[in-house]
């Protein structure tokens, strides 16, 4: 079984809005703004950079008991100790995943829509990322929006906890958690803003005020 | 210690060479041709095609006791019960793939001339791809051509088996195996051949006739 994790403001890193400030900078306002799970999110970066990027992180996280995941590469989680992976539909299979990432870390997978859910092997699988919940810029390839409504409808399919993944923001998280999702996860509305800290307090308790 | 291999014509797939023949018949063309083994390469692929490309080499090759190495995916290898990783300088340390892949796994590495095979940590590497040796148009980000005099300096600088790579083909064979290589990697002399078997056959020819 996976160690316990909290999925209520999921923040998932982008290189290019945390350039500025940088990445360690960012995710560490981040969470003390109350950010609850990160995960390390780099498609173009090569494997030597993104294990030195995970061992920061993870040096930064787990005296806080903040768990981190890895977008997509196994490799790198184990060989950085993350505590988990995080794979999208096209990364290598959830129980290929499970095998080499062993019982004891979080597995979470991207579902698109209540077909993509139904199509997809969840064996060893943690939660659920659904979405985009709203059309977004950081992830070029992502699917059409769901919106609430394609949230609900893939909470009503699964006991997985899932969070609500796309263009969310404090406005639009109420509905999110009133769809049924356990979180929300973003990006932009934490990477991209003026003040990290204070857009994950602003969106943690729009959170909580929702349940 | 890992299993034993054959360095002597060592085939480094091109997803875009072999995309007409298909990945499969290429590389079982090229191995009964003479290839002693098998790097499939394809850095834009995502994980769950790599891994079923992997899964299905395996299949051709275990049978007839060639190798098969993965490009920098380790995770993949692993999957894939590949036999080996090829690692670039960019990829995840030699160190940190050893501790994945434990210790009957075939590890090799990348080093672009003598200064960089100085300054890499070679802890758990089982073998050195050394070039490019010539010019070449598979590898865009590959570093200045080094002819058979850099594979030479490398040679002298290390007891590990090697392999020259980069625009070799069977007129250039000689030169490179007599500066010391224990063997010669192609990609397009191979994958881009009309007849991939009577291309390794030729190769292979002239691996052993320059000994």
């Amino acid at each position: 079984m996976a160690m316990a994790f909290d999925l209520s403001l999921y923040l998932v890193t982008d290189p290019r809005l945390t350039a500025a400030r940088g990445l360690e900078a960012t995710v560490a306002a981040a969470v003390k703004g109350g950010v609850t799970l990160v995960q390390l999110r780099d498609p173009q970066a090569h494997g030597r950079a993104l294990v030195e990027q995970a061992r920061a992180l993870k040096t930064l996280l787990a005296p806080l008991g903040i768990p981190l995941v890895i977008n997509d590469r196994v490799d790198v989680a184990v060989a950085a100790d993350a505590d988990g992976v995080h794979l999208g539909q096209d990364d290598m299979t959830p129980a290929d995943a499970r095998a080499l990432l062993g019982p004891g870390r979080i597995l979470g997978l991207s579902v698109g829509n209540p077909a993509e859910h139904a199509a997809s092997d969840l064996c060893g699988v943690d939660y659920l990322g659904v979405g985009p919940v709203k059309a977004t810029g950081t992830k070029v390839d992502a699917g059409a929006a769901i919106g609430p409504s394609g949230v609900a409808a893939v909470r009503a399919l699964t006991r997985l906890p899932l969070v609500g993944i796309g263009g969310i923001d404090a406005a639009m998280a109420p509905e999110v958690i009133r769809a049924g999702a356990n979180g929300i996860a973003v990006v932009s509305a934490i990477c991209g803003a003026d003040d990290p800290e204070a857009a994950a307090k602003t969106l943690r308790a729009a959170v909580s005020a929702a349940r």
